[in-house]
């Protein structure tokens, strides 16, 4: 085909996760179709994104400025921190809108299979964050995975020596489910979990 | 949030077809751990493919060049012209790699509904290429559906005048399918169209 420039689009859109090869035909094909306007719009959005997002120092959050929003704001309690594996997990906390304190962003979790020890994530930043003495609890809601689950055990090891609450969230039958569909582990866990009416 | 980079990169991916809010988001967040030159080349593709990609003037097919691949390709038989919608179905119909005549693109059919009429699509272009006098046969390869059907008999009606035989592609049911899964309009089809074997 003399359309090189039609099949490159393709193959890059396919590269992206989720993102099958008739899938982004369909796509690249759309493109062609939006004004040039759009097509600009979207091209340089993308790279404004991968060249203004960084992390935040203190939390290791997503910003555009020198602070996260949440760092940033002087009516988030300090006193709390909510510990999570990515930046995007932020997000999915702040949805909930009903969290207060502060986040610590560790950027993966502890996986021995793949290299991944306790000083290529940000660990030692909360150990240095709790010391400062302004913390009164530390949240642990990484993934409730393998990996999540003994990051989180690592980290409440190494943080309750320093006289802090150590929580992690609860797991248990989410809202809305059925206990037909819920799996023997996480069922097991909400009668451990469970609580007096 | 501080990000509004990142919130403009998912919403302007949330208006492409069948890309939802969450998809969205997700890619995002994906592009923002994709090495900067991989964002670079997906932000230049977009534009590039924009820019480079245009109509070939003989049949409408996509292009980057002068002529589309299947006119400037002297091999192919100019005496037969598959009628197609769109420039992206010429490469549905080129997977088949059994079609060796040329292609013409209506970019569009006929919809009275929304306006559409026959002055709209390149059927005047299709009237001119015919009455040149090299093309033998028309196979008229528009959607089996309304405006498709409708589209198809319009230029039926329009070309057979010039003395040019005039084909529709044959429907019916698709090989590997099954008799209980097809419906009622197809299968009728089928019938009507028996051959004998």
């Amino acid at each position: 085909m003399s359309t090189p420039s039609l099949e490159n689009l393709a193959a890059r859109l396919n590269r992206l996760p989720g993102i099958g090869i008739k899938t982004a035909q369909r796509l690249a094909y759309h493109i062609l179709d939006l004004p040039e306007e759009d097509v600009e719009g979207l091209s340089s959005a993308l790279l404004d994104a991968k060249r203004r997002i960084r992390y935040c120092p203190v939390c290791g959050n997503f910003t555009e400025d020198e602070l996260c929003s949440v760092c940033a704001d002087a009516k988030r309690d300090g006193s709390v921190i909510c510990v999570v594996e990515n930046a995007r997990d932020v997000s999915f906390m702040e949805r909930m809108r009903e969290f207060h304190g502060k986040y610590h962003v560790l950027g993966g979790t502890l996986s021995p299979m793949d290299g991944v020890g306790p000083e290529d994530i940000r660990i030692a930043e909360l150990v240095e964050r709790v010391k400062t003495g302004e913390v009164k609890e530390v949240i642990l809601a990484t993934d409730p995975d393998v990996e999540g689950e003994a990051t989180a055990a690592y980290i409440a090891k190494r943080i309750k020596p320093l006289g802090v609450k150590t929580t992690r969230i609860a797991h248990g039958i989410p809202i809305g489910g059925d206990l037909e569909y819920v799996d023997e582990m996480t069922l097991y866990k909400a009668m451990e979990n469970r609580r007096e009416v």
